[in-house]
């Protein structure tokens, strides 16, 4: 098998054992960048010879944690010293920053080899969308914002990757492409130089193509509790199948994606219970748009200032708070999601683990949608973290993936319950 | 009267009045500095030719904002991209940020001039100290960790700077440097280039030496509802005054300054009650605590990881979690914020402002300390807005000042309430 094709965790493993190069996985990964970018498109920039002397210095050296070797896809909203970010904005066009994002750092000290940059929809939040294509079929979106990294990761291209999450951008693309994802609570991972858009929501999180490749980046972030963690076991976890407020925006695919989870849960031996949320939730996703529009006013004003109509009328709007929003509805949105994300919490005393959507359906056809994220913005705003595992195709033969949902700061026991129930929701081989 | 004592709002009057130049100003901001910072030490980094260079620069261009030419200290955790940013730290020296930090943004394209980098503790966070003095007695502390900001607004150096605040850092040194402050909202200023601490608690805010200075900058960050705001009169306003359960913290100084605040208050006819916050309250300060500990793990893990041994031991044990604190104390954390955040903005039902000590009493002798945050951290981490008001003088002759606070996102009515009490509060002269 072709190293780019290998999980991160079995590369690691591989370059552990010394039966793979650093140089060896890089040059596979950028083979495969070569073959197919030309159509996917995932790379908003990438340096092949910077790439491999950088594995080679990495083959001389002793590893140096978790991710030693590991060629990693950075979204191009996040800031890297060694390469520009663009934010696919043409106010940053080949824009260096002077110091890698805290993300950025963590992984690289942990031994990662940063890749390259990933195509973004602009500053993760609106405006021009990425050129990414959906690798299963390049006439469909990839899903954004977070498109290029879930792209890459989806077509073997590099094994990790960033993305960020303010409403959908991390758990959607990875329904639509097939892939492993984690949005873990908010709080838990530095932000600092990823562009913002909403103070309250946005989280850093990262796609990999097994619940084993998330893990070993969750390592390298000392994501709470990991150490302690016992191994579970899909017979007797007590889940709970969550069909949202949103159901109705369920396509067919998604909700053969849930049923098919929730019947091979069953069979595997897990206690599967449908779960109603109380009507508070009702209007659980408005407060997410609040807060994202009435925050991402306060992002966009200094780019506005800066750059005035060269800025895409989006931001402009949001900015100029061209939908009204007013302090009573920024609020009430603050005290419903921390209400809210309370209430879902102590839900956790009945079930292990919540199951739900991760996107309304197949991905969309064409590049000018990146589809809904109807159901990702109320985990979001309720701070939970999330992982997306890849269950069924839909009509189109296009992949459709389920999230499970824990209680914030228990992302260590979702990993593990992802491990155990991962085998399980996704069996229909590759 | 040299211009460097003008307030904020005044000098902008005479500058649009073609009364004063730009140019004059700056170099009466720079002869005060020449004069007084071998002593105060407020400034760690300032180019007077540059500042002078740009002055002119201002004088020859129309007024673009409502800063327009006035002088702007930035505490040296922000990013400016014309100016090193070394916050402080062994491993920043001299860094040059490629960009200025969004609230630098906001500010420049509003007209002010950023007149150089003022001292901080290290990172805003703690390990080094400034190196800032008291303005009012060099053997005192100016506070922190907005240290060089607090001192050179006093000291007359510069009109604005802006602070940050994740516990007290940014009203507590205004009440040591009798000065005005303001903490916004959290999530209306843009923190992005800003070295974070706690996601849920920094705030950028600023210093300035009256209200009207305050609302100026507050004009240029477009606060929610500045434009509609009707101006307020101290007679029937109804004030709470509220000792905080932590009272037995205050020193006669702090006890006297809120007992005087009050005194004159209902001299101008304004109608004053005390408040009790219910027992919920008692915890808050633990819960800020929490969250600052728990995420600031997560802010200094991309500095130990880069950094190792070189990284103060404050910051290695926040990012080892050296406290142990635990997800279930995260949690609960974040729970009683948004809970005592949603109960103290209901209080607002019968009291147009609350009235609470802005530090336990005058600036603390000694640069091996900053003095206490314990009145500042609830309302930080109930994202209230908060403005310091001077008040009277201690027995060592040092400033003691009082803080007002509103509901969040009330900035622009706490301005206006601040605008009509301030001179009844702070009316001692100077």
């Amino acid at each position: 098998m072709e190293p780019c094709f290998l999980t991160a965790a079995a590369a690691a493993a591989q370059i552990r054992e010394k039966t793979l190069t650093v140089e060896q996985l890089v040059r596979s990964c950028l083979e495969r960048i070569e073959q197919r970018d030309r159509d996917v498109r995932a790379w908003s920039y990438i340096d092949p010879a910077y790439a491999i002397a950088q594995a080679r210095e990495l083959d001389k050296r002793a590893p140096a944690g978790p991710l030693h070797g590991l060629p990693f896809g950075v979204k191009d909203v996040i800031d890297t010293a060694d390469m520009p970010t663009g934010q696919n904005s043409p106010s940053y066009v080949n824009h260096r920053p002077s110091k890698d994002a805290g993300c950025v750092a963590v992984v690289r000290q942990s031994g990662a080899l940063i890749l390259g940059k990933t195509d973004t929809v602009e500053f993760a939040a609106g405006g021009r969308k990425a050129l990414t294509r959906n690798p299963h079929n390049f006439a469909h979106t990839p899903g954004g914002s977070s498109s290029g990294s879930g792209a890459a990761v989806a077509d073997f291209m590099v094994p990790l990757a960033f993305g960020t999450q303010t409403g959908g951008s991390q758990i959607r693309p990875a329904s639509f492409n097939g892939i492993y994802a984690i949005k873990p609570t908010w709080g838990s991972v530095s932000r600092e130089g990823a562009k913002l858009l909403s103070a309250y929501c946005d989280t850093v999180g990262w796609y990999g193509r097994s619940v084993a490749d998330l893990a070993l980046v969750a390592e390298a972030f000392r994501l709470r509790d990991l150490a302690s963690q016992k191994p579970v076991t899909p017979r007797g976890l007590r889940i709970a199948i969550c069909r949202t407020p949103y159901w109705n925006k369920a396509e067919p695919a998604a909700q053969a994606a849930l049923a098919k989870a929730a019947e091979r849960l069953e069979k595997a031996g897990a206690r599967v219970q449908d779960l109603e949320l109380p009507s508070k939730f009702n209007s659980i996703n408005e407060a997410q748009r609040t807060l994202m529009i009435g925050e991402g006013g306060v992002a966009f004003l200094p780019e506005l200032l800066t750059h005035g109509d060269r800025l895409h009328a989006e931001f402009r709007d949001m900015a100029e708070n061209k939908k009204g929003i007013t302090a009573k509805t920024m609020v009430e949105a603050y005290d419903l999601a921390a209400d809210c994300a309370r209430t879902f919490d102590a839900l956790f005393g009945d079930f292990d683990v919540v199951v739900a959507p991760a996107a309304p359906g197949e991905a969309p056809e064409g590049l000018h949608t990146t589809g809904d994220w109807v159901f990702n913005a109320m985990f979001t705003v309720m701070h939970a973290p999330c992982i997306a595992i890849p269950c069924t195709k839909g009509a189109k033969g296009l992949p459709v993936g389920v999230q499970i949902v824990g209680p914030r700061y228990s992302d260590a026991r979702l990993l593990a319950i992802g491990a155990a129930v991962a085998p399980v929701i996704d069996a229909e081989g590759k």
